[in-house]
């Protein structure tokens, strides 16, 4: 969408401003006919048509605030002459929710149909553990599986994988810590990329495997065994005892063939992290329209990182499909607010003065960047961390926005797949899920190559987002039936396990 | 210090209480020359001697609770006739410093002299991560030396080890969560076991590796270097950099060589997990007299874990050397106190109705089971999470209870060797620094003896408290001059490090 002086980017058809890729110059002609007022610095906004004092600024297709005064097509948009006004923080529960067609072309994909009905992209054996004390045993276990080469045999296998921790035996008087992270371990255990899992705790800890199993009315079978060091009487014997009840699941797990699914099965993690001024009109838009493309095959894509859209949950009730589901939200927002508060940090997603000079005007342009990745689609559900995720279409999972501990609820809640954007160039890989890895600009695709899976930088070029988009929901797709991502080559997967410990470590 | 019934154990010369090891009947005659007046139970306490009404009950060498009313040698003592009385919870600041009198034997151990005088019980490299997004890089820079077999063309290297971690990148307002983090970090690669360290970062997280550098006037050198993926170009370039730096550093580590040094180099961390019935009557105290033996040759040795001293805090402030050192621990424990409020939790170590039933009668009784391990020694000083220790003698460090972070703080802090006690089978490693494992009991010894390095259960059938903890300081010795304890045979201590994370995951 980038005009033929291919430095002012239209994010959306709704908008009424478009964003200056590098310095607009006064006097340059803008879509729509008009001429640009004066100079608009690189990142800034210009207006495209006129918008009367008080009139709605809309980014992204969507409000980011009100003209203070009346604005002629080619004037510089700033918070010299906008401003947030009353309206845009109005929760307008689901006032603006818009459906996204169903696809008339039903897209599939080849993955791994499970007993209950659910569909892996990949499949791995987990190993995971209680508590930190077995995390050595764990990794004695994979370590020995590997070394031996016995899944040579079983080609069906994408690998076996050691879920190391750090948590697991602390005072939790409220119990919202070992909730957490049962669930948190059951949902990788029962993740549908993981044909089978064995935890291995120690015995003592304060996470005690009964109640897992208990808490979620698990039995032990062929695809899923538990041990402890102590009841097995040391750390060789359970290292033996582990590789023992791996060796019996392999020819199990290995059994699965891939075969071809509807795209609905999709469950889309979608994460952003080293972030830079690219990232909310390059990498992000198109994840959005890769996300509504998904939704319209009837798959589901979960949005998270709620520090990242606080102050601008707005944007997310007005999608909001009833009022349940916007409330909820809202509920979790001030827990967020409490939760802070209480460990004497502070909640602000306000554009700093960097981000001003910038071109970010308000709060919700600011969020809008984050936001962005999550599409058009109405919001069918909101979940907390790590629970799992059962609505179809655009969902919200409450997490932090640290990368590893909210992508890591994101597939405890089900994820079979991950879109990860990043403008500095994150490495992150997440086993069992595949991780695709957006840079939002091209020196930096161009510089991590090796790490980056697709570059969205072009779109400043004049790629159009749709096209981008599309681009993405082809590669997803890809992925999804073993196409290897760039971090799946480069071994990542194994030390980027980290279940938000919400509470007091005593 | 068990009766010739082999039954009754008298922990402390100082004591006018013994232990019943297992059910004393009426009638049994007991140390001093009286006879049980009843049955008393197992775990439970009987009066050697008359105490008056108010008078002090001695365990462990100090008061833990006031008789309630005369009570006559052979009484059974519990809540019934013991209680806490005013005087146990004065802070009585140094009123108790029992100088331990210099050693006249002077032991020495074979150690590797650092260039700034510390001394290391192994001779290690680490690599160290800002972030999680560096872990999985700095684990294949680890995997790739391991698989060259380089090393074995240095043999006075004891590994190289990668510490992983999940944290990095969090909002952190206060500034506490990065400076605990830096602390850490920074203790570890110049931890006196570490001859080199690498750190690796992402490049856009939070904690910024100059930031680390600015902290502690860090140059780089050849047994210190830093890089980040962003800089050198993603994950394999920086792989190849990182295994690089590494070859360049091994000579020079390699050329350090043992050599005989007096037993004041030691700085002995001082732990117990997994605790029993029997931890404080056996391996507990028996530490504390090879802490005090260590004291005796001019080394440090640390205690910690503060949730399970608290309310029992008066314990060390009687020994504390002068009133500031008693002060900064009540401060510590009131920041504990408001630490666990605004988290929702509690602090409380009172006696449950199991610890009761077992025999303990007050919170200073219960507390004694851990403090046990510090001896008697005078407190020198007391350190905040992964401070440098710096004080020769006995010291404390604030730190969380639970095992992995409560090690992690005191290695960080430039702990040398551990001594690690457990009833229930703790497997627990700490790299770079051995962890010697102490069973409190027999059967957990005989159950897991190729993960227990020494066995503290014979004192119930006899053995002296004096004797065992000379064992221990013997061990000690070796251990330090380069003996392999079972947890490093067994390949733990990579997977352990878990820096303390204080406030909330954002
Ligand atoms: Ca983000
Ligand atoms: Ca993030
Ligand atoms: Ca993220
Ligand atoms: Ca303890
Ligand atoms: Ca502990």
């Amino acid at each position: 969408m980038a005009d033929a002086a291919a430095n002012i980017l239209r994010l959306n058809d709704a908008d009424n401003v478009a964003v200056a890729i590098s310095i607009i110059r006064e006097g340059t002609p803008i879509p729509g006919g008009a001429k640009a007022l004066r100079d608009v610095p690189r990142g800034h906004k210009v207006a495209l048509s006129a918008i009367p004092a008080g009139g709605a600024v809309r980014k992204y297709g969507q409000v980011i605030g009100y003209a203070r005064e009346d604005v002629a097509p080619g004037t510089w948009l700033h918070d010299h002459n906008v401003g947030m006004g009353e309206a845009a923080l109005d929760y307008a529960m689901g006032e603006e929710t818009r459906p996204v067609p169903e696809a008339t072309e039903k897209a599939t994909f080849r993955g791994f149909r499970r007993a209950n009905g659910k569909v892996g992209t990949r499949n791995y054996i987990g190993v995971l553990t209680s508590v930190n004390c077995s995390t050595t045993v764990a990794a004695a276990i994979v370590d020995e599986i590997e070394r031996s080469g016995v899944l040579r045999d079983y080609p069906n296998i994408d690998g076996i994988i050691a879920l190391k921790q750090v948590q697991g035996c602390v005072v939790d008087n409220s119990g919202t810590i070992f909730t957490i992270l049962r669930r948190t371990v059951w949902g990788y255990a029962s993740n549908p990329n993981m044909g089978g899992a064995l935890v291995v705790g120690l015995g003592c800890e304060g996470f005690q495997i009964p109640r897992l199993k208990e808490a979620y009315g698990i039995t032990e079978s062929e695809t899923f065994r538990t041990m402890t060091i102590q009841e097995v009487g040391g750390t060789r014997k359970t290292v033996e005892a582990g590789v023992a009840a791996i060796r019996e699941m392999l020819p199990v797990v290995n059994a699965v063939e891939r075969e071809e699914v509807p795209a609905s099965e999709l469950i889309l993690a979608m994460q952003c992290g080293g972030s830079d001024g690219y990232s909310g009109i390059t990498a992000n838009p198109a994840l959005g329209v890769a996300s509504d493309l998904l939704v319209a095959q009837g798959a589901t894509t979960i949005l998270s990182e709620t520090p990242e859209i606080y102050g601008a949950e707005h944007l997310l009730t007005r999608r909001a499909v009833n009022r349940d589901v916007g409330e909820k939200l809202i509920q979790r927002i001030k827990w967020w607010e409490d939760y802070t508060a209480r460990n004497l940090m502070e909640m602000n997603n306000n554009p700093s003065p960097g981000n001003k000079l910038g071109g970010l005007t308000t709060i919700l342009e600011k969020s809008l960047g984050a936001v962005a990745k999550g599409g058009s689609a109405p919001l069918e559900a909101v979940y907390e961390y790590a629970e799992p995720v059962t609505a179809k279409g655009f969902v919200y999972m409450d997490t932090p926005g640290y990368d590893p501990v909210s992508a890591t609820g994101q597939v405890a809640g089900g994820a079979n797949v991950m879109c990860f954007t990043t403008g500095r160039g994150s490495a992150y890989g997440n086993k069992p899920c595949p991780s695709i890895k957006i840079a939002t600009n091209t020196p930096i695709f161009e510089k991590m190559e090796e790490d980056m899976d697709l570059n969205a930088g072009d779109v400043l070029q004049g790629t159009s987002l749709e096209a981008k988009g599309r681009e993405i929901f082809d590669m997803i797709l890809r992925v999804a039936s073993g196409e290897r991502t760039k971090s799946e080559a480069l071994g990542y997967g194994s030390n980027e396990f980290a279940p938000w410990h919400v509470g007091a470590v005593m």
